[in-house]
């Protein structure tokens, strides 16, 4: 059996539904959003309840060091785990779908199974990955990164929140709230992981489509750039002897937008922050300083298009002093082999619209696929829009989501040597 | 006489320096600069030592009320003064000359006049106009304006800092500091008025000049621009379809740089603020705020490029909403007739070296124009720096500007119907 067609486990979009309500209403904002930073009170409640319901079918609940929480359906082999999830915490004006979703999606895909009352041969895990958004606890930090050792446990449990509580106390508290969860080993192996998530971006709504297979989360680099000229009154200095730092700036990024101008649309180019100094009507700005964000899934272009930006911007300063710092650089984490391999399967096999994209935002299967085969379903969501309290989706994208996720890990449990 | 020359009154450079240096010491910050916000106490401070100084000499003193100070030499004649002055109030970051430099030179004309023991037909008067900064009150607002009845004088005495001082009850307190103050009528008539001030900009001392005659206050039209697009994922939105507002403001920002080309570079063009929000690294850019100050001697330059400021920010915009919308005008003051005439025939007959030029910032005698002939007397600064704690002069230009003051009074005496 190679494509796990034979076991079919259908999920239920209403039960489904009615969860994304239910926890829409922990750190619900007035605005029609959610607010549930890592491990808060709603956060911990929201992790009770999913706890609960994987207790009340006899699931196991799994909490590690620090706080990843793993809802297991036992398999026929004691074998590591074909793993699903995402994580429950959102920005502080965020939405009732991004992280959440995909939780949702993978214990609706374990339940579903356990409805049809499929012997698998693997265990089944629904997995939450602590503090994704890094919102509350800095240094900003992903549970997922933790788990497979790419950031060291014991400084992040270290990490406070603005009221000086630290996460190590935090997951104390979560515990406390599932005293039936036993404990887990970081980086305990898996044997595959997808990730459910709405897309995030509008290319899926505007062609259509009912799934995004997801390629890679592309790479990326981030620069600050500040332009030091000399601040002057507006009213008396004349041009010749202005050295204008908002002049100069905005040379700069029209210079940069021209430079990475893609007439496929593939590279992504953001100035996000950009801050003029005294910035006061009449006084001529002394400085400027300002971020660049650039996204390609291919780190050859990310690599070559990046390294003239420094140039790039000394060229096109006409009088004053630039100075160009790269603050982030990370390559394009492809997703490929088995797992996007069964996402496809899946997709074709219930006769969805689909098409292959990269991610241009991070997710926890980008650490996860350090241990593990890994991939990612993208659902369509309504403009794109995220980080938003209107995040928006539909129920019936929503369900198709988390039926490719049963599918795939059913098609993964066959697969899988 | 046409000329005044045959009444010789040398200024004493050294006590006229002494005084800029005591005055320095009223506010005086770490950086060698000077904070003296409207009436508080360092500048009571120095508006008692100003008045002690003219009743040492039996000067009398007035307050207005709105704490404009006169301090009048009598003439033979019971007429209108003529009189010179600026004020003595700062920036928060302020120097040591803007202002208080224009006072200390009409007090030392009139000391000067004093000492070589001409009597003239008219009163001489040393003014210190209230509040010019307007930092500490708002509505911002100038002694000159509400002694002219360009501003309401009770509004103005309404007025409270921070603290919820009110300018009534400040005015009380210089009051009291200078008891020996008599009244003085608001807008009781002066026959002429003479303002010397550090010019606030380059060119006299990059020209190697000593004096600069104003030959107007160039008019100004203030605009604010409002961009606005959509909040966007910086890495999952492609560019097709992003409403960038940063984009669009900096398209904008291009478009009216080339429309105020100036090769003459009279035209003063300025974008001072510009606020991008929420102003975060991975955000596309949702909304820009961004003020345009415009200014120019020639009204009907400036009524026809300001003009074109919103149709070419509409044209420039591509995809995002634009308004525009101003928010102050004023026409270009002009200083004509007997003030600049016989600061000419002043600066002739000492054979200084001189140019006309107009004034980029506003001053006092801006709106005292409007109650009788005025014109001001420019010395240079160092590099043009000023509302800057590194403000700075020569005392040998300082004293040129002041003997200027002192020889024009005298001319205007002699000129004066």
């Amino acid at each position: 059996m190679a494509n796990g067609g034979d076991r079919r486990a259908d999920v239920d979009g209403d039960r489904l539904w009615r969860r994304h309500t239910e926890m829409a209403e922990l750190g619900a904002t007035q605005k029609g959003g959610v607010n549930r930073a890592a491990l808060t009170p709603a956060d911990v409640e929201a992790r009770a309840r999913l706890a609960g319901w994987a207790r009340d079918r006899g699931f196991t609940v799994e909490i590690d060091a620090y706080g990843n929480q793993f809802m297991r359906r036992p398999g026929a082999a004691d074998a590591p785990a074909i793993a699903s999830g995402s994580h429950s915490d959102t920005q502080p004006t965020g939405g009732r779908f991004d992280g959440i979703s995909g939780v949702l999606s993978a214990v609706e895909a374990l339940e579903a199974i356990d409805d049809a009352g499929i012997v698998t041969d693997r265990p089944l895990e629904a997995v939450i990955w602590n503090n994704e958004e890094g919102t509350r606890f800095s240094p900003t930090n992903l549970g997922s990164a933790v788990y497979v050792g790419a950031a060291p446990v014991d400084v992040m449990l270290a990490a406070t929140d603005r009221d000086g509580v630290t996460m190590r106390s935090a997951v104390q508290t979560l515990r406390e709230a599932v005293p039936w969860a036993g404990p887990r080993e970081l980086g305990a192996p898996m044997a595959a992981f997808v990730e459910s998530h709405i897309e995030q971006g509008p290319e899926l709504e505007a062609e259509g489509l009912d799934i995004g297979i997801v390629t890679a989360i592309q790479g990326t680099r981030k620069l600050d750039v500040e332009v030091v000229g000399d601040e002057a009154h507006a009213g008396t200095t004349p041009e010749r002897m202005r050295r204008d730092a908002f002049v100069d700036a905005v040379r700069i990024a029209t210079a940069l937008r021209e430079l990475f101008h893609d007439p496929d649309d593939i590279m992504r180019f953001t100035i996000g922050r950009f801050e003029v100094s005294p910035g006061a009507l009449a006084v001529v700005p002394g400085r400027v300083f300002f971020t660049v964000d650039i996204r390609h899934p291919d780190n050859a272009t990310l690599a070559r298009l990046g390294d003239r930006i420094e140039p790039v911007c000394r060229r096109a300063a006409s009088r004053c002093d630039v100075r160009v710092a790269e603050t982030r650089r990370a390559d394009s984490t492809p997703f490929e082999g088995a797992v996007p391999e069964a996402i496809e399967t899946a997709v074709r096999e219930r006769g969805y619209s689909y098409k292959h994209m990269p991610s241009g935002a991070g997710h926890d299967a980008r650490y996860v696929s350090e241990i593990c085969p890994s991939g990612m379903v993208f659902v369509p969501c309504e403009r794109g829009l995220s980080h938003n309290e209107r995040e928006n989706a539909t129920p019936e994208d929503i369900a198709r989501g988390a039926q490719i996720v049963a599918d795939t890990l059913l098609i993964l449990d066959e697969r899988l040597p």
